[in-house]
């Protein structure tokens, strides 16, 4: 695989940036690779690990002369980062960011790159529940989606390269506007992390069975939802914030259909619940023959020799 | 391991008793194990695949001169197998079962059962989203919990040998009684059950956002509540039918959390949402302590090689 960009910086070293680090090595997708991370203990760690090829001081040094420069910031952190960066970034470089909400940070990163920088957001759909620089892997992001979003009067050869730098990288990637994302992303994303983190909130607050309790038998069900809620709070945050609208009207359909089950448990309406859950089943099945999951039992977990 | 029982019924023949079948073969814990199901393709389909020594047309049948009868049928169903058994136990037998509700069950099965005969209820909490008597395997119980639940009058040594069955099945064991078992499994397990289904039914449900799309972007979050909601419709149907009480009353915990953290969300409280959410990450580390779970990320799904 030949290189994308020769200079490619990373603004903010978590997860997402030490993976997409790990993942151009691999196929030497870029000539060199600069970050920046705000703390001086993350930068630190970055230079222990081999993380970025320079690690730089500044995020105005970081993105120097780099033709594609990638936000790897949590959301609500966006703006203030891409006014640091703006008078220091090289003429007809690329921006870009991972941000999982796109409607508000176009709005806060936009009005601060000059013209002439190709603004392309992005988004990828990777991750895990861990968070740093140490948390990444080369893999993250083979066979996920990265959704693009260019804005309006964008070169398309700019979108075009940032094309070819996510599939280098493993992505496919699909292109969509942001508004149409942030709805998309409320559905699959947004609402479940804040259901997972209400029901592990919930477990932790019972009086009448013990936290001990919860952990020894959660094998259940639960722990599936304690992985999603174990996700970093910042971003999360940050998130919620930002995709306020569409988190609330998918929430707003979430409780009116919750009321409904609740209705059919409380009438013993067998029928009507035992339809709801055979239907679900399919969707399930479309994810596993969409290789977007094993079918594997348990996702792999169990060993299943007999 | 020597010999727990020297012969085993097994009622119902899907994932759970396939698997206790499996996971005593492997040490040899029953001398003999009998098996049936209603559905005359279920028999098939074990005698094709060697589950069970012998596979029996009727339930009495199957219980003849067993030592322990397993109810591995729905909740639904064990009273309607239990008076069918009845008049066939061996005098002195242990009967237990593995279902999910233990109040219903008890009021169920216990007036079917002649004098003599020790009833044990029981719940293994182990199990994947896999059903049917092929999805069974000899590990599912392993480090797992079994709950017992035994009920007044029962011979202290039934239960300590029923104790020891499970144990060489591979689980670790704890008595318990009925109802705070159905308040424990309400939270850990029926509870997030159900909203699984319901989130998903909601992605399925939605009009602006295409079935397709929820498929291709569920690595988001999503797809974990896909497996969890790609259960057996009818088991868990008797589940919430049959423990309505203790799931309301979590389902109503679960409401007013949500409403608070949506009112966070409308009125941009995000010190409120970050507290909420760096609280979760600690009962996610107490079940990686406990064994009940795997630390690698996205349960092991991503290979992190860099």
């Amino acid at each position: 695989m030949s290189q994308v960009y020769p200079r490619v910086a990373l603004i903010g070293l978590g997860l997402i940036a030490s993976s997409m680090f790990w993942a151009m090595k691999r196929r030497g997708v870029a000539g060199h690779v600069t970050g920046y991370a705000r703390s001086a203990q993350t930068r630190d760690t970055a230079r222990r690990i081999g993380l970025c090829d320079t690690v730089c001081d500044s995020a105005a040094e970081a993105v120097r002369d780099a033709d594609l420069v990638v936000l790897c910031v949590p959301v609500g952190a966006m703006g203030v980062v891409a006014a640091e960066i703006g008078p220091h970034l090289k003429p007809g470089c690329t921006v870009t960011d991972v941000g999982s909400v796109k409607k508000t940070v176009i709005e806060a990163v936009a009005p601060h790159l000059p013209e002439g920088v190709q603004f392309v957001p992005g988004h990828p759909l990777a991750g895990t529940e861990h968070s740093g620089p140490e948390s990444g892997f080369a893999s993250l992001f083979d066979n996920r989606w990265c959704l693009l979003v260019p804005v309006e009067g964008t070169d398309p050869q700019a979108v075009e390269t940032l094309t070819t730098y996510w599939q280098a990288l493993g992505a496919n990637v699909e292109v969509m506007d942001a508004e149409h994302h942030d709805l998309v992303l409320a559905v699959t994303s947004h609402t479940p992390h804040l259901i997972a983190y209400t029901m592990v909130g919930v477990a932790d607050d019972l009086r009448r069975v013990t936290d001990s309790e919860v952990i020894k038998y959660s094998a259940a069900g639960f722990r599936d939802f304690t992985r999603i809620a174990a996700s970093d709070p910042t971003m999360w945050r940050d998130v919620f914030l930002n995709n306020k609208e569409a988190t609330l009207e998918i929430l707003g359909r979430f409780t009116e259909e919750l009321f409904a089950l609740q209705r059919a448990i409380r009438t013993g309406d067998g029928d009507h619940l035992h339809a709801y859950f055979t239907r679900t089943r399919a969707i399930r099945r479309g994810i596993i023959e969409a290789g977007q999951d094993t079918d594997a039992p348990d996702f792999g977990r169990a060993k299943t020799e007999r």
